[in-house]
């Protein structure tokens, strides 16, 4: 099992190594990589070795090997499906992410509490939450996005957790408290924000 | 000057108060908020003793005294301005974002290569990026949010900090080369969600 920080930094080198191959490089050494990644380049080796990445001394790595042994780290063989809970700007905005699409990353369906969202146009089938553990089991679905408001995260992340999701990327700006077994990620626009006035 | 991490886990500690707030408390120990803010207590101590926030072993710390002096470590007094440059699905949701308006965080422009988002209706003004020296100087801001695609990355972010931004946060997939001076804040969604499919 290799730790979320590095996993983290997997995901940091696969921006860095995407940038060099369009800019016409096939083989990159540990230094130029965490130069351009802010690690150390031991660190680099090291995070390589642990997952079985191979390179040389000499001839640094190859890019696209780099790039390839990454993306199976994460699973990017198939598609990946997720479900999305909330549907305001923020979900809205989710649904339409290019991110996810060029990556084979598939939201399946949403979930809101506002029957007017059932009907509205969306390239993808909206429910109540009450349907989660039908849609969640029906695909085999581990992995969820919220983006609900403050008040409802818990008891919409209780309902995740006892459909069967073990991972959660939470919008939403409240802690979540789930089992050992789920991981959480937060991703919370304010608190980034508000983190630069301090140094502004 | 405070550290960075030290400042997150500010922002982490002022969600936790609000829970406990609105859950009636009035005071909170150190133990208490570390342990939701998955802490060590000492940790907590050390964090407001550095900060100059004081609190009693005995009594522990009074909420509302806490948050009133985070919010003043991140100049919470008065409107906050900041700039957006790329107005896709993700500037546009942020335009509308209820976490912003909660908290006195004012977009006050946005800009875009696309002349066809000027005419849109749009509860703020939307520029050419030309223009982003003029209205940063203006008034004076010193804070930007970036929603660009990753190939228009760099090119914005140049732009910004010669227009005098010196803090940036860079929702768009690259990672940005800056001067010593500017702090860059990422939010990749991407990266954020895919991390959770190793472990789910």
């Amino acid at each position: 099992m290799i730790s979320h920080k590095i996993l983290k930094r997997f995901l940091l080198y696969r921006l860095c190594l995407i940038k060099f191959q369009r800019l016409g490089f096939t083989r990159i050494f540990s230094y130029t990589l965490g130069n351009e990644a802010s690690v150390k380049a031991e660190q680099v080796r090291k995070d390589f070795s642990v997952a079985g990445i191979k390179g040389s001394r000499r001839g640094g790595y190859e890019i696209e090997y780099l790039l390839t042994s990454i993306n199976k780290l994460f699973k990017l063989d198939g598609d990946r499906l997720v479900v999305l809970v909330g549907i305001g700007n923020i979900g809205q905005a989710l649904i339409n992410y290019v991110g996810f699409k060029e990556n084979k990353i598939k939201i399946i369906a949403g979930f809101d509490l506002d029957p007017s969202k059932y009907t509205r146009k969306n390239i993808i089938p909206i429910y109540h939450p009450d349907q989660l553990p039908e849609i969640v089991q029906k695909y085999s679905i581990t992995t969820a996005i919220m983006a609900v408001p403050e008040a409802a995260g818990q008891e919409i992340c209780d309902k995740l957790v006892s459909a069967g999701i073990r991972g959660i990327l939470n919008f939403s700006p409240v802690i979540l408290q789930v089992p050992e077994y789920v991981v959480v990620n937060y991703v919370n626009i304010r608190n980034e924000l508000e983190s630069l006035f301090y140094f502004t």
